[in-house]
């Protein structure tokens, strides 16, 4: 994610990083030779004039305004949706902690040595787990390694084998639950509750799961794609009799917004990858994490990430 | 659903399967060769010369705008719902089985040997059962012989003879439960918690056949397709005298986003077909599966299903 | 509601049955016929020439792709409201079924016998009453006839003297749950279960109430007609200079889909009533007590509905 | 809220009430005689011609289609929450009168003569006087003296001296719960219900209020309004070397639309006042009250309000 | 959050306080400058004419209003969003003192004597502590003075030293249920309700911060200010061919509602602010603090803010 201030007037057009231009550098380059030819040899090919006014440009904006606006839309909502749902998970995780430190009744407040062998530190230390198992399930990385600290030997052990981490994860959780249950630390509607919170956590992270795993439907970014590439390839021949030398500067314009608005979409479409604009899971993870260990009264010195060359991962 | 990664550049052009194209080809032949004829006798039919410019399109062009923009949206939004629905699906089958697991109190540990005869066991496979046979449901296909090993005989035997096969199991269901809160193996929050996501389950399934029953109506499908086909049919008598020789291409292009627009539309307004950008249910419900016998640990050999040709069924 | 599968190619323009082409036949004729006389006299009238070229079309385009678009998405979202909250009322009625045959301790099993005295049996047809007399009120028609097997005598005489059916059914329903708890058979938290469902058809119910009494604010529709109605009378002015003979007909296409659209709107803005493209609601009531019979183990021989001449109402 | 059946073809344009005329027929005026006399003097003001051609109008078009669309939207969307809102204090009232006939354990039934000495009748009548005192608090109107004979003489006379009337007797509300629960008849899980029902009804009015209080933001409507008065003040000079004459009329139309969309607006933005756009809010609460009287079967003569002159208030 | 009527007619256009002007005042004077430079030379640039007439900005228009229309919902819906999650903040704030006054069993009534000595005071007083941290924390503000009245003494010694403070109240909230259940003025019920409206609290608080810290993509930011700007410099070469003088004027309107757009959005996408259009969150505290002083019989001389020059922050 990209933090920082807008730079105002003309700085504008000095920014690179962030810009989605690496991405259409090549196609925008061709673009504008194409249409630099054009108007050097105003629109004839092998002597064929090829005449196209702005007229089939305007008819053909029309579905491509539809495909455009409706794939931004789109792609956009699913971006805010992941965000939404990591916020969620944020909000669970501070609900599910407060609630096991003030629900489950306990025989005497939180000891730092008690450790994971408290059950109420070990549920909130699985759920800080839970969180890195999800945005490395999200962003097909290995989690393994990194859970070693957070995870009893023997669940940390069988995560190698499983192949839903957060759902062995909480399933875990729900036979920590039913130990407090038995011991009669905590009643059925409390464990309801506490219950509930579980189901939310495993919701958000079930809804991020879909997201990843169903895209905006293929035949759509075909079509817009298609759609635009023609539009702008056409555009010098359709410009060229009408404002002259000036053709590869509108069009590089064009080209830049059309074929940017498309990478941009293809970017925040999968919001859990690690490019610029995707979202920061590292950070919201280690703010989780600061968070639960804060609440448990854990000493520790971890630091929110910070945003490197204003890119927050 | 189809799954592939966007090819850059002109390969896009060259790629059918995922494309509405098989769908549309007729028609747009049609289109083009009457295109071809009109800029081969510029535009007159026996003597008379049909005059249109590119104004009644633009005027034609609002309306158009205006019912292909509704119809993408809502097509899609259904889409996206039925997606969310099978998401709910999968999220409350793990919830479900999570709480039956924990929340329902147990002599013993569950053994493989139990099999249906464990509550516990019968009441996670059921829900098995329930994806599939929602998902035969909604696809007009067969469930009776894929259910026979998830459920016990009686039940499997009854299945054949109702009319709605998920309707029928979440009832057993909560026979089930009923049981167990018979037994005192659950107290009444607890059984309340649990038959929430027995609702839960049944509200997704419900939305499913909703959507399923309830189309765009008709008469929106109807005045779409006769304004697009109108439009399409008449633009080449529009553009012949601007452009010429390239009027066919023009059309061609035209035609080829408005008709593949409508094709896609309905394609995915009923998400839950065997057509390629139709969601993935087979390999949903197989993803169900797997979870939740991994959860009552159960030894199987059942794989993620994986794309052939680039499409999930 | 209109179930066909669409047509292809140019049998489209052949279909009347759920175009909404009978409401729009009359205005339609009169612009044609004036586009005809128009372009019979070149748009002179008493030797004044009107001259309005398509510059004012674009202009007065601009407030009226506004409105269409907006009363188009206005009334599409109060449809599907309107069928979100039956698809909610068919849910919930299962869930209730389901709740009262599990959750209520009962001394033994259903017995067709015993009829409405068995408290279960009573609530449960008293909710396919519910839905009766819930599709009776949104449509103006009378609900008492329909009712009488659905409830015991003394609760269908009071029907006839209460103003909302409905909410009087569902106080009956209150009742009978206390009953249940006065009985012992029934502990707080499950009745609070049964109650949150009652709620939840009381609320699709009170919505659909709301739906009916509510239109989108007549002065939309107002502005709406008018700007309508003079653009498409004033259009033959202004293309009769530029396209000649083919003035009536493209000012019938543009006719066509305005008023067409807009008389789409007017019959699903209120979709519970009897037009074609409104809600089926005959067919979702008879699929409720099809469930719900079933449930009770009742021996009936209600089959579901069928579309006649392609429409299910 | 303007209750009539749309009148068909040309009396549209005869019908004042609930059109927006009477607001804008001066600036319409103003519009109107100023395109006259550029039309009169075909736009040369003291010898200079100011030539604007439909270009302007057009590049203008665009970002007043924006705000015009946005603005619509934002208008709309806050009348349909108002409205949504009253719908859920309706629904709420109903199945919190509902839970407390049945859900509160009482001695005997309810009789007319112990009147609001009856717990159960206290809070059900004061959830009248909710209604009353919030419609009031929406419309900065006195609710003091028509709440008299719905409150115990304390309460009534404590009213007069608090902020927040609603809010209050929710606090009286909770005071009776809790001397429900203090008198045993309640349990936790059923009080937990009822308590839900009050949060359902709070949460409604503290909505009410948050749209009351927030305007859309006032920059829009600045920008909005200055965009459309010079759009419509400067388009004579645009259209009069085209369309001649016919000028005043079509800038008449244009600006009726614009102006009537802006004034239309205006209304429905804030949905609780008393013009003819406005929610029926003595309606609904009439209807609340003769739903709970009769739930507690209190003999009473009110009958539903009906539109006067076509007009609900 | 400015509150003023809005002014009738021309008086419209002479209201700065509340108009985005300011900040947009030197883009606008260099651009109307650089009109009137090529209104002056006729578009010629040393000898070299530049020809661009209005198609280019007709073609460009496409993509920018997708922007501009994107942009502007996206950041109006923050603005949305922001209002309502505070206006959920005052909701569960009354319904969290209406819990706490009546859901906990108490001895006697409340007395103003025993102040924060009373658990339900304390509870109570800490939410309106909890608001002002929150707002503080969204405005990068110092909170900890303004809460010394508001927590006992060791609580407000600690909040210097956490991180996040609204977090760490929420923490002492459950505490304080904790002891509650101890000393059983609670059952599991209703501590139960009590929670899911602290959940509620903390949900929207977690929301807020969401909103601060996820701006909209960077990207598009990026990408709509380079068209705009481009647009906007271009648009006098377009122009002034077709009329002539009003070249500066025409371009001083686009630009003006281009810019102001753009500069609004700036301001209401992040809400919390303390620009003119942002939201008054330091009168919604205080309304908080009103309120529930209000309820436990606080004596104090508190007044809700007023606008100052029409702005209320």
């Amino acid at each position: 994610m990209i933090l920082r201030s807008r730079p105002s007037g003309f700085r504008l057009f000095f920014i690179f990083r962030g810009s989605v231009l690496s991405q259409i550098t090549g196609v925008l380059l061709v673009n504008i030779a194409l249409a630099t030819l054009v108007t050097w040899t105003h629109g004839d090919i092998y002597n064929h004039k090829i005449t196209l006014t702005a007229i089939p440009f305007t008819l053909i904006g029309l579905p491509l305004a539809i495909f455009l606006g409706f794939r931004n839309t789109a792609a956009y909502d699913r971006y805010c949706e992941g965000r939404k749902l990591w916020g969620e998970i944020v909000l669970q995780n501070r609900n599910f902690a407060r609630q096991c430190l003030t629900l489950v009744e306990h025989a005497g407040p939180l000891t730092p040595e008690a450790g994971l062998g408290d059950v109420r530190v070990r549920m909130i230390v699985r759920t800080i787990a839970f969180s890195h198992a999800l945005r490395h399930l999200l962003r097909d990385t290995d989690a393994v390694s990194e859970l070693k600290p957070l995870l009893v030997p023997q669940e940390w052990q069988k995560i190698s084998t499983v192949s839903n981490i957060p759902d062995y994860l909480m399933h875990q959780m729900g036979r920590d639950l039913r130990l407090c249950m038995d011991e009669k630390r905590l009643d059925g509607c409390l464990a309801a509750a506490i219950d509930m919170s579980m189901s939310s956590i495993t919701a958000a992270a079930a809804a991020c799961e879909r997201i990843k795993s169903t895209p905006i439907p293929f035949s759509y970014t075909l079509m817009l794609h298609r759609t635009a590439y023609l539009y702008c390839f056409l555009l010098p021949f359709g410009l060229v009799d009408t404002i002259g030398f000036m053709t590869p500067f509108v069009v590089g314009i064009v080209a830049y917004t059309f074929f940017g608005l498309d990478a941009l979409g293809d970017e925040i479409e999968e919001p859990f990858g690690h490019s610029p604009n995707d979202l920061a899971l590292d950070a919201i993870c280690r703010g989780i994490e600061i968070n639960l260990r804060d609440a448990i009264g854990d000493k520790h010195d971890l630091k929110p990430l910070l945003p490197v060359n204003y890119c927050l991962m």
